[in-house]
C-alpha cells in the first residue's frame, strides 16, 4: 500500500524520501522521481515528516528502534505517522520514546485496502495530540477520503481494532446466514438481494456477500490478516480485563479455515468452514 | 403492524375485512371503514386474499387450523399470504394443507418493523409458486418498498431467518467493538464516526450503534424477539444437520441480557452484557 500512497504525495508536490525493506521498491520509486534512502534513519534525517506503512507491530518497532532505525536520526521537531495496524499498548510506548527524543507521534491506521490506497479514498482513524494532528492533517488528506481524530495517542489504533472486530464478525454473520439459506434450499444470490436496504444491509453483505455468492475468494483482505487482527483485538481486550466472546469464536473459525489451507484466500472464505471444512480449496486462483 | 398495513390497503382501494385477537382493534378499524369479521374463517369466507400478520408459528397455526380458523372456509381459489416470521418447515406444512383445500399460499415475511409498516416501505422476502406470487405482488407492493421473490414455498422464511441471523450478529459485532473502544479509553461516538463509510459500515452501525452510543435502549426491536428469531434460525439449522456457532453464541448473550432483566429493551442493549451484566437496567424508559 505504501507505493500508491507515496505516488499520491509526490503528485501533491511533496519531496518524497523513500526506504523499503522489499527489494526493488526503492529503485522503482526512485525512477519515478522520489529520493532513495538506505535506512529508516536516513529518511528521518532528510524528511520533516516520517510515514510508516509496514505489516505489524514488530515491523514498526524494528523500523523505529532497530538497527538503522528512525531513532538514530535527530528527531527534534520531526513528526512520525504510523499508518499500519499496530498494537495499542505498543503504540503508546513508541510515542513516548519518540517524544523523549523530541519528536511528535500520530497513529493513523486506515481502512479501505489497496484499492482505497490507489484511489486515495482511505478511511483514516487518527490518534494523537491536537498539535500533531494539525501537522498531519494536510498530509493525510492527500491519502484518504475521510479522517477522524478519534482521541489521544493510540485512539486511532483502538478504532482500527473496533473496525476489524466488526468486519470479521460481520463476515461471520453473512457467512452463517448465506450458508443456512443455501442448505435450506434457497438461492443465496436472491437471499442477499432480498436483504439489501433492510436492517441486515452492510458493506460486508455488499462486498464479501457477493464473494460468497460467486465463490470467488481471490483476496482482497486475506484470512491470515483477519485472523491476526482478531488476535490483536483480543490481546487488547485481555490487557483491559475484558472478554470478547464473539471475537474469540470468530478467530477460532479463521483458525479452522487456515488449518484447512485457506489462509491465503479472501477473508470472505470463512463461509467454507460453515459449509464443510473438507471443501476448503487452498488455491485462491481457481476461479 | 397489521393496523397500518390494513390502512394502506384500504387507502389503495381494497375492500378490507378484518379480524384480530386483540380487543379493540376490530372496532377501531371498522370505524375507519373496514368490514369486521368475528373469526379467521369469516375473513376467508368474504375475502379472495387472506393476509396473516401474527406473532409466531403457533399463532399462524391457530389462525389457519384452530377453531374458527381459515381452513373452515371454502378455500378454492383463495390466496393466503403469511407476512409474519414463521418456521420454514411449518410454513411448508401449512402451504401443503392449504393447497389440499384448493388454496394457494405465499410466505412473505418483512424487515423494517413498525416504522416500515407505517411508511409502507417494508422489505418483503417472498416464497411461493410463480402464479401465486403474480397474484400477491400488486397487494404486497402497496405495503412495501422492495419485494424479492426468493424461491418456492418457505424461501421467504429462509431469507427472513438469514436476515435475523445477520441483524443479531451485526449487533453483537458493533457491541463488542464499541465496548472494547470505550474500555480502551476512546470515545465510542468518535469511533463510530470514524468507521462510517469503511468496510465496517452497516445499517446496524448506523441505527443500533447510535443507540449504544447514546444509551437509549427504548425499543425498536425487543431483545426477547431477537432471541426468539435466533432460536428459530438455530432450529432450522438443526433440522438441516447444520451448526451455526456464532448464532448459538449470540443467542446465549441475549439469554444473559434477558436473565438480567433486559428482555424488553431494544436488541442493541446487548452491549450491556459485554460492559457489565450488573449494570443492565431493566427500565426501558429511563432516558
Amino acid at each position: 500500500m505504501g507505493r500508491p500512497m507515496s505516488r499520491h504525495l509526490l503528485a501533491a508536490g511533496a519531496r518524497v524520501v523513500i526506504f523499503s525493506r522489499r527489494p526493488g521498491v526503492v529503485e522503482d520509486l526512485a525512477a519515478r522521481g522520489m529520493t532513495p534512502a538506505d535506512s529508516p534513519a536516513a529518511v528521518a534525517q532528510e524528511a520533516e515528516t516520517v510515514i510508516l506503512m509496514v505489516s505489524d507491530t514488530r515491523a514498526v518497532e524494528a523500523v523505529l528502534f532497530g538497527p538503522g532505525g528512525v531513532i538514530e536520526a535527530p528527531l527534534k521537531g520531526r513528526l512520525i505517522i504510523d499508518m499500519g495496524t499496530t498494537g495499542v499498548a505498543a503504540t503508546r510506548r513508541f510515542a513516548a520514546r519518540i517524544a523523549e527524543a523530541g519528536g511528535e507521534y500520530v497513529d493513523a491506521p486506515v481502512s479501505g485496502g489497496t484499492l482505497g490506497a490507489e484511489a486515495a479514498s482511505l478511511t483514516i482513524m487518527a490518534g494523537g495530540g491536537d498539535r500533531a494532528l494539525d501537522r498531519a492533517r494536510p498530509i493525510l488528506s492527500v491519502l484518504g477520503g475521510a479522517l477522524t481524530h478519534v482521541g489521544g495517542t493510540g485512539a486511532g489504533q483502538v478504532a482500527k481494532a473496533a473496525n476489524q472486530v466488526i468486519v470479521g464478525l460481520n463476515i461471520g454473520a453473512v457467512a452463517e446466514a448465506l450458508a443456512l439459506a443455501r442448505r435450506a434450499g434457497a438461492d443465496p444470490a436472491r437471499v442477499r438481494q432480498a436483504l439489501k436496504g433492510g436492517f441486515a444491509d452492510s458493506r460486508v453483505l455488499e462486498v464479501h456477500g457477493e464473494r460468497m455468492v460467486s465463490g470467488d475468494f481471490r483476496p482482497g483482505g486475506k484470512a491470515v490478516t483477519q485472523r491476526k487482527d482478531m488476535a490483536q483485538a483480543l490481546e487488547l481486550a485481555a490487557e483491559l480485563g475484558m472478554d470478547l466472546p464473539a471475537t474469540r469464536l470468530n478467530m477460532g473459525l479463521y483458525d479452522r479455515l487456515i488449518d484447512a489451507g485457506g489462509g491465503g484466500l479472501d477473508h470472505a472464505a470463512l463461509i467454507k468452514v460453515l459449509e464443510s471444512e473438507a471443501e476448503v480449496d487452498p488455491d485462491p486462483d481457481r476461479n
